[in-house]
């Protein structure tokens, strides 16, 4: 069975619903302990929600974890990602969380270490547990994928949440539309005006402006780019009564979405955030399974 | 009953009596074990006591401690703190501790999150926790606060201390008197000659020449500032015989306290930092007790 | 009984027998728990082995961690180690470990605080938990130390390793030889060409190109520093049948090890980071225990 968790586009969909099945299973006050075991979190990159989200998991279920932060690290000394990861393998730990900046990180891995794997967001590309946690949060509304109208809307090309949703998405039976201002957009795709589609929607999750990411800063009014492709009152009252809005945060608020908007009643970004630590907890039983357990 | 702890001048004086007769029973060997709890601590600013003695506190309550530090954080992404805050709320923990820069940081958070926060130092604000192990360690010298006289000595304008302690120990019945250069003087208050008042004094407690806040350092030679402000063998002398020399450390040796005299007979200055981890029990119990305990 | 681990020279032969049989027993499956003690990692220079492996330790050995970082502490405004080690003595903690640059800075501590100091590596002086693995590693391959031929080969002047190593391993009875280009030599020792001797030693370990140390870079050319001075498939093929290879890691790939040959059948780099924490744990163990257990 397998235990990594490089992309959720190599998990089938069978393991994908056990996976949100022992999640909402968690939520619901399942327990699970595994005190003996040890999950290293490497963290290459900043992340409030991923790490501490990671964290929170292995602490609800009693598993030991070390944290390696790269400033404090061999990494410094010209060390790769393979001999660090080989390292933590030879010392004991069962399991290993990594974000990084590169892309696809986890290549240079496979099929070379013995001790699972879970992705906690490789670059601009993917970043599978939090559309599990997307996934959650919709299967707990709406209690089913297919048919769903979804609208992605903000800055798609550097956003892993949006690779990494796109094609779980369709898979599920799910209609994904897109919806990003000129610069944001990825070739190969349609794109729609947001008001035009936004009462048939049933999800419209937003996403961040990654500010960091983008050497010129695009669009330096917050107002005008919440007027063009935000979300706020006024869009909200555009959207199905059952509709629900989404964000990966964190919010970039007066962005991508207006602080009156961001804990409104259609919103679900808190509640997001919270289910993030059940199918965190998912993933890593199903790393840490002993196959008679 | 109140839980979060942003100030002692929010805290009635039978509530911090009573956090002070915790902290002796933790001292004298209560236990109170907490292991399904997990706490966040959130230093903005570097601190080893403070954040080092809380998590001290956590451990001997099994409490579950999560640390959060800045540059591994999303607020690097510039989020505020208020969502730093509803983040970790989400996600399940049960407290924070929260050290800033930022004078009156809670003022964002208060009636607004459901978990307790405890202010682990709020900029040249307030320091309770480090204000009740001061009370603490009087208490368990002269066993009581009415009419003790204290004398706080140095850099009052940048102390979070000298803020805290002012208030409060008025309020208990002692006198405080001050003594500071001129520079370090804040308007409104009478300050004394430290040797004038000195014979009289039960508690003299010097503060942190606070060199990394001051743009220009005034005082180029410790010698001259320990002369004509600081805490050595000759004023030692001039202690009265049950009195006691009080610090809330780090101390810079030689300038406001000379090296020979911080581990000297009448210096509580190590016992201090010892009391400091059962205020934190003290504090945490405080925030993490259900109503039916 | 000495419970301090500043350098394997203070260590007599009964003590560091000791310590190689309890890792062993550790590595066969011995529990020994400390939930109720507390150490203390102060990593003031970055390694992920040592400082990863030393938490391993405690993990496995149910002992609470606290770390810090140097970054994050009271450092930061100048405090001295010595104030810092007693900041956490008087806090509560039963025994630190400490990684520092500057070299044989435990004597500012020797005497002078009741815990336990176990040395992590000071500068490029000592690194007494490194060589007690590779004894280990040694014991465990060849059940003996008296006769063996080793050779250390590399960067002898700026390896912790090195000297630590050769002035315990000639005390255990082994010969040692050693092997480095002219610009990494220390006077008063003898030198040997490499291939002249490797067919007669029973270990080779080779030593870190400490680029991080030299001010220069003295070697531009991997290829060209490791045909002169590193280990390749055709030195492993003039080792003998039962040699075999260490290094203290992280391996420069291409410089004193070819990549092909770091995980070759000779070599033991894995299994010695694996002893790491079993070292580790005998020393952790040697430091908490109380006279009746």
């Amino acid at each position: 069975m397998e235990r990594n968790l490089y992309s959720l586009k190599e998990i089938d969909t069978n393991d994908l619903i056990s996976i949100l099945n022992r999640a909402i299973a968690f939520k619901n006050g399942e327990i699970s302990h595994y005190p003996d075991r040890v999950v290293g979190n490497l963290f290459f990159e900043p992340s409030t929600r991923t790490q501490q989200s990671f964290i929170m998991a292995e602490k609800k279920m009693r598993i030991q974890n070390m944290d390696l932060y790269p400033e404090g690290s061999s990494l410094v000394k010209g060390e790769s990602l393979y001999d660090t990861v080989r390292t933590f393998e030879a010392i004991g730990v069962d399991a290993l969380v990594i974000r990084s900046k590169e892309e696809r990180y986890y290549e240079a891995l496979r099929g070379k270490v013995s001790i699972p794997v879970l992705n906690g967001g490789d670059g601009s590309g993917d970043h599978p547990t939090q559309s599990l946690l997307d996934l959650m949060t919709i299967k707990e509304e709406f209690g089913r994928f297919s048919g769903l109208k979804v609208l992605i809307a903000g800055d798609i090309s550097h956003s892993r949440v949006a690779h990494s949703n796109i094609h779980i998405m369709e898979r599920l039976g799910m209609k994904v539309y897109l919806s990003a201002p000129e610069m944001f957009r990825e070739q190969d795709r349609v794109y729609h005006e947001m008001d035009e589609i936004l009462p048939e929607m049933d999800i419209v999750m937003m996403l961040r402006v990654q500010h960091e990411r983008h050497e010129v800063r695009f669009f330096l009014d917050p107002l005008g780019y919440n007027r063009s492709f935000g979300m706020n009152a006024e869009r909200i009252a555009m959207m199905k009564p059952e509709a629900i809005l989404m964000h990966p945060a964190p919010v970039n608020r007066g962005w991508e979405v207006t602080d009156d908007v961001v804990e409104c009643g259609k919103s679900r970004i808190l509640r997001q955030m919270g289910n993030g630590v059940f199918v965190r907890m998912a993933v890593l039983e199903r790393a840490l399974k002993r196959c008679e357990e």
